[in-house]
């Protein structure tokens, strides 16, 4: 019987080697075998370099899951490289959901690193937008019905959410934000902050501040966040700021 | 004329020197005057030894910011420490609310560094909860209206996103975990997963799996965080996991 070896997975961050935690590093150093196509992940070369990797491309997610399960069942320690943070619309969800597919006494040990998410990088670079209860949405209906995303729009909308909208668009995708924009704006003022971050972190880093009126879907793509404010959100300089309550009390004696 | 100096709200994390970002330890190096009671943040003393440091007390965190922004205001580098990330229920927007009401020519210049939160930290130890949609909410009616906590409760259920429940409970609001328990499973199954996550990546961490018939808020105190599954969650091991879809689609072409 052979023991059975240990998956990583491992978020890197959104795209900026000092916000690569230590921990993350370490797993990666620690891997025998990492997976994830180093392409994708520039910010982390130094701690992949000659090792043992398998690159697969964009679009073969469950591939590489599958890969990373079977390496890590043959007994090796094996790093599975995920953007940001793996619990948030990336890698994580679909590792678990492959090991359960696999009998027990064959299921190698999942240890899932958390790290900084596109949503904590987007929003810092914004100040301060999630500063109160918030939705986090994708808009790519490939795997959700669209109804169910209309649902939750028009949810969070009339809740007052703030809302981050992953994969707002991408060259097949072409409708679906202008489509959001039009069901918040039924409860949403125009004047509504909102932010697009483009590549949060990266060289290529993009923002854009806005409204809710004049979001314009040519300034967004597959690489951005739109994270749109709720009906206390305000500017604050080149900032968009929601205030952490609703001010019916003066002294908490609780940590914000 | 004295120049402005600069002011950094640092995100340190959930509890782990191993989750303090390079970035977070680089600005904590660098600062002149760091705020935010050393006593708070035991995983970043390395950090900040030496440093003169201005401790306010749990409550104060008006006076924290207020303070870190007149330091900042006269000149000095200063890093106000946020636990987890300071964009996420914590020291962001506060800074930027009080930075909003200076006269313009006044205000210091104010970055903020984002940092894995404890809902980051919290999710990665349950494995994959919120492997979809999902909506962050605090259960504090200290400065939000329980009204409106109790719109989003029930616009969060009906349209299925994941959640995450902050400030679950305190000594002083001890009924507002049973009552979201209610109104979550007039729309929710008894059997959904539902993970408490008590001082993440913290030396006293505690992790409990139950259902949302079976939540029992004697196993949550203010140090916890709690995520309730959506309609397709379900356990895999020791893990709860949310899918990342509706299997509506075979091959996305699209990262997850």
């Amino acid at each position: 019987m052979t023991a059975n070896g240990q998956l990583f997975v491992v978020g890197v961050g959104p795209g900026h080697r000092d916000l690569v935690t230590p921990q993350a590093a370490a797993a990666l150093r620690h891997a025998e075998v990492v997976i994830g196509y180093a392409g994708y992940f520039p910010w982390v070369q130094d701690l992949i370099q000659g090792k043992e990797w398998l690159a697969l491309p964009l679009g073969q997610e469950k591939e590489r899951a599958q890969a990373a399960l079977e390496y890590a069942r043959q007994g090796r320690q094996v790093a599975l490289i995920s953007s940001g943070d793996p619990g948030i619309y990336a890698m994580a969800s679909l590792v678990l959901e492959m090991l359960a597919s696999m009998a027990e006494d064959r299921r190698p040990e999942v240890v899932v690193l958390p790290g900084v998410s596109a949503l904590n990088a987007a929003a810092a670079l914004l100040g301060a937008p999630l500063g109160h209860d918030f939705a986090a949405m994708s808009l790519s209906d490939l795997l959700t019905p669209w109804e169910t995303i209309e649902k939750r729009l028009r949810a969070a909308a009339g809740a007052d959410f703030v809302l981050a909208l992953f994969n707002p668009k991408s060259r097949r995708r072409d409708w679906q934000l202008d489509r959001a924009r039009e069901i918040l704006l039924d409860q949403r003022q125009g004047s509504t902050p909102v932010g697009i971050v483009r590549h949060a972190t990266r060289p290529q880093q993009n923002i854009v501040l806005t409204t809710l009126a004049d979001l314009d879907a040519a300034k967004v793509d597959m690489f951005s966040i739109v994270i749109v404010g709720n009906s206390s959100s305000r500017f604050v300089g080149n900032f968009i700021m929601t205030p952490r309550g609703y001010e019916i009390s003066v002294d908490t004696g609780e940590a914000p």
